[in-house]
């Protein structure tokens, strides 16, 4: 009895205490709420922007219910445009854009069959009609959505599709009971166009955002994002071997790739997005989107060879030399692992940084010959060095794996490069480098420094 | 003259022939969307049924309109009915569940919210009425706009933060026409849980599509994907470089792991589904469904090094033999690189099936200790082969990597076959193996196998 009492009590403690507690958990929760919500704030500010404009543009639409003479013309079916507004509405112009104009042209076209089937259904007496509408609406509905699966329709007409399906359900099932369809039809389609509009000014005219921008800077971005993982790589790890100081622990500062990685899905929508924006800025209304999406998959190949170079060098046993043969062999192929590495960084840098500014920079080849002539002179090095000494062949593969990535991510660079070329071309980027220079002599220099066995490497450029 | 007439002569035929040729284009592109449509629906009939579901569902609903003791109850709102299902209506449960259940919660709390906005304003009286609902109406869209911007609220409340805005807006604002709001408020829900409750019995109860099935089935398809091109790259390359035949072109074999590459977003959303479904068949209703996501980040892992692997291995200038020495080393390199790949290939398969028949599958075990010891074997093998030879390191090195490579594919497909035990425990997986089997001596003669020098090789299997 003393024992149940206790527990009674310990319980009742410890109840109390949990009440006590709630106000702090609560306030700490709200705390937390309020720190996220500064950080999204911080990181990008036209988010704020965006939900202003989202509250002002309903807020001028409900002017249709507020206004006496507005009310007047569309009674009740003002309701269309303050939905138009919250589900047209969105980050993007492009997909603010697109979104209207499915909604506008799906409504258009349904809202025509829609009375078409009306008047088809009325044509066939009173016990036929809603037999007839239903097979209408069943059929349209199942077809609709069937085309919906086609991946070019999903990708751009989804939206349009599912208003087709909601506009002639309801035109054609409401004409059952309300014989003014066609009207209803008309109200429909000019309120939506009146929300639309309204959305679509808004989102131009006040901070847009544009998609294709949005896309142009994430591509460049990504770029930039693999150059800084090089450098990091290099900094960190193998530049750290060299001083026996191995660091495994900093990952985190060469992690820029892993956003590139899964790309792939931000960058279509954006470019879909992208094809339904005028033209703004310094892109015109058909700016070649498509080739940027292949510069973003070459992005992914080479984050790829990143991923397996990092990780695979991180998790590899450290040299433990051996013999000095072999840790001399090691010196030398990671020395020339870290010119390619830093060729290759810069190179990504500079493609980067071409496309960041949409102009055409030269000094981004002369990087990635760099780079391609410190992999001609590795294979050079490692054709030879081996003759008759006495090497222990597992102390040399992570360096000789890390070698061949490196060797692999230059020539992904080089199709970067190239497709960067072809986007300069399309776009008509501007030529960046105005000063004139000796035709091909820096290049030469850059070449002599390492005066290895390779005879002719001028000619790679 | 006649050089004019005989140019509008040839003008005139060239346009008749685009005229006549016109039917057969058109007949070209509709016969290219019939064999789409074919594909489509041979690939998977359920997005047939699935259109036949949506077609059924507002037809059902529609009744609504048609049989007059409904409609006297509903009127016109009965439009609401018809709109949820269109809007509601997804392929699988899990996303028409998830929906039904955001529109209907946002339809509540807004509508409550709405008609207490509605209220206190017109407290203020006719003049500050309308400017006190903008107010609200322009405050609640900007924070519930930024709200959706929160990672965790857009991955599984992003629609019901929509409809939260829609619904507040149109109950208040319609509030200052029409004094009925509650009333309005309420057929409003009442349809909406109607048409929500229509759509979510008929995907639950007609042919149902799982979103928790399909994440579990596209998680094992994509392990027998990676598994199947390992094994392919082994067989075209490898052997074939044995037999002197480089079959290059033959890649398309290998381009399973595509498919695993970019992954993430529809793995990421079907689990975001699959939270919202009841428990179905073998899946209870808190399945551990992160554990997928967990799973499928590492099978991306695996799939970025086969990507190395393979597009390394294409690329790499093909083993010249420049002495015998090193072609011999690289023969027993590529030697030991099969047996990796066809054990770790057949343990991604094992691992696969394992989650596929949702049971415990104690060989995928004996695959990946198999695949470590070849391994161990590799380096043991590195380490004493080099000795006193005359060797050419650069043909060395593309074996050299592979051998890399596929090391990290071992351990990866190791911390796979973790994950994959986690969830057997986390779920219940059967187990697999019924016969019985002596308490821990296999696994320990596996452990054996695997100590240095690697003695007893066939008794692995």
């Amino acid at each position: 009895m003393a024992g149940n009492a206790n527990r009674s009590r310990h319980e009742k403690a410890e109840a109390w205490e949990k009440v006590k507690g709630m106000p702090k958990a609560m306030m700490e929760k709200v705390m937390n709420i309020c720190v996220m919500t500064k950080e999204i704030a911080q990181d990008d500010p036209r988010k704020v922007i965006h939900s202003l404009k989202v509250g002002l543009s309903i807020s001028l639409v409900s002017l249709f219910y507020f206004y006496q003479p507005l009310y007047e013309n569309f009674g009740l079916s003002a309701m269309w445009a303050v939905m138009t507004v919250v589900v047209v509405f969105e980050f993007t112009v492009g997909a603010t854009l697109g979104k209207g104009l499915n909604r506008t042209l799906a409504t258009l076209t349904a809202g025509a069959l829609g009375v078409g089937a009306h008047y088809l259904a009325s044509l066939a007496g009173e016990t036929a009609e809603p037999i007839l509408i239903g097979f209408f609406v069943f059929l349209q509905a199942a077809i609709v959505s069937f085309i919906r699966f086609f991946p070019k329709m999903k990708a751009r007409y989804d939206y349009g599709l599912l208003i087709f399906i909601l506009t002639f359900s309801l035109i054609s099932v409401s004409g059952f009971r309300d014989d003014e369809v066609l009207e209803m039809a008309h109200k429909r389609l000019s309120t939506i166009v009146i929300g639309g509009t309204a959305c679509v000014m808004i989102s131009i005219f006040v901070c847009p955002v544009w998609a294709g921008e949005e896309l142009h800077y994430s591509i460049a971005l990504n770029l930039d994002n693999l150059a800084h993982s090089l450098q990091e790589f290099i900094n960190k790890h193998l530049k750290a071997s060299e001083e026996g100081d191995s660091n495994k622990d900093n990952k985190s500062f060469m992690e820029g790739y892993k956003s590139v990685l899964n790309s792939k899905s931000s960058e279509d929508s954006l470019a879909n997005f992208a094809r339904w924006e005028p033209g703004h800025g310094k892109f015109k209304f058909r700016h070649p989107w498509d080739q940027y999406l292949k510069i973003g998959a070459l992005s992914r190949q080479c984050a790829y060879r990143i991923e397996a170079l990092i990780n695979g060098h991180l998790n590899s046993p450290h040299i433990q030399g051996s013999s000095t043969a072999s840790s001399e062999i090691v010196g030398t192929i990671e020395e020339a692992c870290i010119e390619m590495s830093v060729e290759s960084s810069k190179a990504l840098k500079e493609v980067g940084l071409s496309i960041k500014n949409m102009m055409r920079l030269p000094s981004s080849n002369n990087h990635i010959s760099e780079s391609k002539a410190a992999s001609k002179r590795l294979k050079a090095l490692l054709q030879s060095s081996l003759k008759g000494q006495d090497t222990d062949l597992l102390s040399l593969i992570p360096a000789g794996t890390a070698a061949s990535l490196l060797i692999d991510i230059v020539d992904c660079i080089q199709e970067i490069a190239d497709s960067v070329n072809n986007l300069a071309a399309l776009a008509d980027f501007e030529d960046g480098d105005k000063s004139p220079k000796p035709p091909s002599s820096q290049s030469q220099a850059l070449h002599c420094e390492c005066a290895e066995p390779v005879p002719k490497i001028d000619s790679i450029v």
